[in-house]
């Protein structure tokens, strides 16, 4: 049973509209808050979209998440996993970027990740555009053990460069942290993929590495569960990191990202595949690419945080295994 | 044969952008009106939004759904009924309620369908927050005689109260209507419920009365004509009730709402379960929660008296079969 | 291979928010420029709405279109067509309406698409409201071989006359094509009709001419293969034209459009439907209804130009074909 | 004393939300009324744009301006004046367009004016574009009576044609007024005029038939009294017409309409300019190019309400005077 | 000198879009937090709109007002004052009101700014609509010392009731607050009203008791030194509270508001009339009526923050000065 | 004379709204276009916004510039200027910025610059952030001849440095330029500033260096003709650059931008200061931080472009008194 300081303020007690906004109402417990070591599950922010190569706006992200995520409630309704019972979950904050330089951003961001990984705080992160997953997993992955990563996009973000050889956009993070041995392209599947191809190198470059990529029209044929089945086999047993592109949701549902594709899933489909990762032993996960400014009507933050949620339970449950 | 003067403006005569907006372009018969005596189905404003919990907007409804409805032509492409020939329909006007009280309001609420009741007329109202259906059914349902309904809603509303007692919010009105012999329980069927929980009480108490709570996983997995099948089962031959919360549709279609849930379903699965209501013995119905400052497209209020068309059609015919 | 001339500005080495817009950032060819003559398929913006019976805006479409176009890429992910390879492509600007003489705007587009027929360009459209479909085919139909057609819509746009006798709206213009031969009425299928009905006439004149109208109920029952195959034996070998009003998508995904209709297919069902015209005998295509007024997030907008590129590739595979 | 029938609804009573909203919550009395004989100030609607060169939408206007009329409370702060209390108003509904027919659509409009005018009523317009007023003017003008015309805009709208030759459009309404004898060009002042110029020739035009033009510069410079003294002068004692083009305030203001021009007055200088009409013998006047499509915060449909209850004021006194 | 702790974080050192958002991003400091004893002013939120009459949301008030206040940086431009140093400020949070229960709501926030005054904390309010001043004034006016008020606004609200006999509405708090003692009406100046009057009766009443009230002509005819002169003269040397309705600007700059009236000030006027306070024994103020639901750009919060800091700087000075 | 090659595209001929949209309809001649070599005044598009702070989108100025520039007409109402008689006037197109390397886009962009420059060409740049300036700067400012500058802003962008002595933002690119003898500090009048402030310390550096820094109370204190006579004084006969900040004015007329700051002029007010500007050696100009994603309405970007209009003239002006 959790500590009643961990847990969300009830909109039975206080309604959803009142109170300085923290991530799902939980304690806002910075790095030097007292109660720091007891946090199992981090809920952290970053607020930084350099790696963006079009329109531009996730560094806003992490606001409007935590302000639409004072509606989130406390169980989930298909599961009945109640994370906050499960684990200490607290709002840590957020890593705070350098936007006018992105290598200290990245140098920031992965120091803000390894001391959370070093305190035994199972980080769930809300960007930001996708480049930040990179320092995420310099953050948090151990030199020896390549994390496998079940990854949620329509764009493999597997691209070599962008701009005459510029190697860090939200286009690359994946394809660096393959290089850099962060992740073990053997245990990666990514799914959802579409959208107009410049020239395929990219899914060339990741197959080749043993990336599995099912694409968008793959995933339909198949059905959510074969699909889930074949990434659950891929990342096995191993350590693996869970990241979600909220533009992997159809534009219709998620309007405010940068990059969106046609023809992709509902909320319920991305719910769906969310709780295939049951028994999965995630040891962190990201929701990013939610772009306030491209977003009038704050949906695409309410599914982001509502698919946070999703996130959450499965971090608390997969927490709960380990120990 | 209906009355040439409950016939709407066509939009072949006269543009659908011009005209003072009634419902569906009907004529405007408030109940001081000559021709009062013989309408049939009366559709009904209710710009009322005091038990709103969060976000406020529902009493800016009626007026947004009526400006809507005029581009709503004459008969049903998939059932063929042409409502408007079956009954006399007209626009009753507003209810006026007191923004500042809530008890008067109800009062109000009741007094107005007591008197729609006793008129012979049936009512098809634009809400309004949910609350609203808690003084419609005061004002429908005989003493003697409680309703059956069947509510498409991603929420139950069978809470006990909110914010420390707090009887009357649009998240308990059919506890209320349950608890003062309005409704009958074992005639209830809930469908589309989703949503993050508090602590499941609510559902708890509703199946204890007898109420049937069809989740939406139940309902994405039996598909809809099973599920509505028994749904007819459940309210049998005698008078029900309808009440339709636009959050049962997925906040991508409908996102003018105070309380969006994702992971619901489409425009067209919302078609079909009215649809499926053909043959019930229905005696009234609402379209509740079109919240207009957060509807910045208008496509909540389009999508809603698109569904009071069809709600309409379901009406005509079985107030036709009564008779 | 394509000319270099003619392949598009790529993201990776200018970004996609940078540039005049052009079509997909083709080269913007007008009919003066000296390499018109190698031209073979041509994209082409009409802004135009005078058709329009309630809500305006189309005519802003065709440069919202060619804005959101520098977001497309070079190969078609699903079907591996790369149409820039396949074809001299360009963006031939757009054709110069009369805003406030509709008779003068059907004559100047008529000669438009004369001349670039007369050319042997294939024309791609982006409208503009459906009006305009009529002075294309008048512009691309040979007097002596009616045109097939393939027709996406919630609307049959079979009407006879608006407002007292009015013949030339978007509500009328197939019609039109039919009474003036453009169009052979055995070979017109119209799939995705739906929405709330005048009277009907406009279904009963197209089916008694023999045009086969496939009703949205329809074409979720019986599945886009099915219904696809026997649009494709309607149509036969012949030339045949394909167009494409972007109501024909739900609102919830084309929002910006002036007479929605609930209850509509995805946008991956909409670029399913495309792909399925994989071998038929395109010989011009035109996408319209598109509305940036009422296209707030210009998600419509990125839809349309998305659907664009899905007739884009069957037009060059036809043209291809005929070579 | 006007009679209670014509007294609006006051926001004490019903809540401004709610109610069908016809102008300033007057009764609703169409031609066919019982009491239309009794009417003194008809407030009418002209949903049409037909003569609009760049971005559609005024046709939208009666409906939103009816809207946000219903914040309109009885009494003129500054002057004192109630309007409802000295003659009485009534909402006579919208003129039928044609909008697919530019000449029947003159026809139609011109035709309620002159009946109108035929039974007492004096008119207050909410356009519709500019074109508007010619059909107004036509059918309010005695033959032999051109009248005088106070005009508040940024452009004069006297230009001679637009698209090779067409005579219709907003750009062209006060040009065809003095020609066909309407309007005393020596009793017509135009007053806001700005922005960038074509030509000028409408200018050379204008004040060679004697219009008086007062460009902004000059406003701004001798002030609001100084100019409107001015005005008075010009148009003297005899039956004088005022038509107030939104586009005359600032689109900070006035962000809805088609043609905006920066550096114009703002909503306080508006209000002034029409209150310096009292003691003109005002028979009509009309409020134009409100474009709800293009005024997402509804506040220039506010705006011309406000300004529109400022014309009522100023058209109530002149008519008493003139009785 | 201020303390460190209370001084905010600065936008060299963490980018404004980061960080979970308080007020002017000063330390959260809610009543229980150990340092609450050295708060000297207090920012406080009331996210209540129970007393709107027609459109709501100044509920969501307060949120949006943090959200934007995070790009307030550290010192008056105009005045030079650096608020930070001179005084402990410190968010104290929100007031948790009770939305469905009126009187229960206004019991809450008198009791939180009873316990505030006993603190010796001056209270800066963000509200939330007008009526929550009434609570406010109760919780800090002593009993025997009404106060004097300095109240900007389009409207009196001096109303008695509203909606046959209700009197807790956003148009009746100054007129309970006098009736109930906590105002002297003789040392209460109203600046700024304007808009169509109902019939007077509040501004009878309130000159009967002695209430000064500037009109909106009064104030652009005399100006803002010659007015400001005489409220300073008006509210004396006692203590005396400021209340500032963000519809007493032009609905031009502050859109996002329920009760817009036209012809108001500028925004450079408004910051001018506030620090025309200085000298004013300032014992509290409030910013009320920003409504994010209607301010969809956002420009209606960072004006109201923009003059909480103007009125933050006048109570950090009149503190030191009774210090 | 200006060669017709150099005319824009009248709306009488073209409506507005249609082709693909060039700054003000003129030719589009890039850098390798056969009549380069004629252009005299070239307009530049920077789409960078890499320098910001804060809330991104300048990088999408350009192309909404250029989309509401097509409402540009031909001649000055004001001071009868033409400046496309006067100048053979074209859209150049956009520098390519490198979106994710801050010094490779200052590299391209003052190359593009200094190209311009050495062909003879006056240029008049659309942003982009006001980072953009110092490179353009760069390219433009002769080594032996530091410019002067006319500065119109909120903020004085003299700054240091930032996040930690990071030194290439919008708000340092004065204090660079004037550090690398780009400009003339004795020469450099800054006008309109305005907001809280950090500490001050630009300010102070500024005018240590002899910049004339005037501030928005001291520019409405004296008014525009007598501080814009202090301008020409200051800046007198040499060469001489203008820098406008769009936030230079009031966010109700601007609200497009990401640092916007109350009380500032209105457009008019904008117009004339620009207008004063007749007689300045001007060899280039700039208008920046035009945000769309901010800029709902587009009322920002036509402020910007209008505003670009009023610059274009006095550069035409100024180069033919060179010549």
């Amino acid at each position: 049973m959790s500590d009643p300081f961990f847990q969300p303020v009830s909109g039975f007690d206080l309604p959803r509209f009142a109170g300085v906004p923290s991530f799902m109402r939980l304690p806002h417990v910075p790095r030097d808050h007292p109660r720091i070591g007891e946090v199992e599950i981090g809920l952290i922010g970053v607020p930084w979209d350099a790696g963006t190569t079009n329109r531009p706006g996730p560094r806003h992200g992490p606001r409007q998440l935590r302000d639409f995520s004072t509606m989130i409630r406390a169980i989930n309704p298909a599961t009945g996993i109640a994370p906050f019972e499960q684990a200490n979950c607290a709002d840590l904050g957020d890593v705070p970027p350098n936007p006018a330089d992105l290598q200290d951003s990245l140098r920031r961001i992965s120091e803000f990740y390894s001391d959370v990984t070093a305190r035994g705080i199972t980080p769930l992160t809300a960007g930001g555009d996708h480049l930040c997953s990179l320092p995420v997993l310099r953050g948090i992955a151990r030199p020896d053990a390549p994390l496998g990563m079940i990854h949620f996009d329509a764009h493999t973000d597997l691209f070599e460069s962008y701009f005459g050889g510029f190697q860090y956009t939200h286009g690359t993070p994946f394809r660096r942290a393959i290089e850099e041995g962060l992740l073990d392209p053997k245990r990666v599947v990514q799914i959802g993929i579409r959208g107009t191809m410049y020239d395929g190198e990219d899914i060339e470059w990741g197959e080749a590495q043993g990336v599995r990529i099912i694409r968008i029209e793959e995933f339909f044929d198949r059905g959510i569960s074969d699909v889930m089945a074949e990434a659950r086999r891929i990342v096995g047993d191993q350590p693996t990191y869970c990241s979600f592109d909220i533009d992997f949701v159809d534009p219709a549902y998620a309007p405010g990202t940068g990059t969106p594709e046609i023809g992709g899933p509902t909320s319920f489909q991305a719910q769906q595949v969310i709780r295939e990762l049951s028994g999965v032993n995630l040891v962190g996960a990201d929701l990013v690419e939610v772009s306030p400014p491209f977003d009038q009507s704050g949906g695409t933050a309410w599914l982001g945080v509502s698919l946070m949620f999703e996130l959450l339970c499965i971090l608390a449950e997969a927490r709960n295994r380990r120990n």
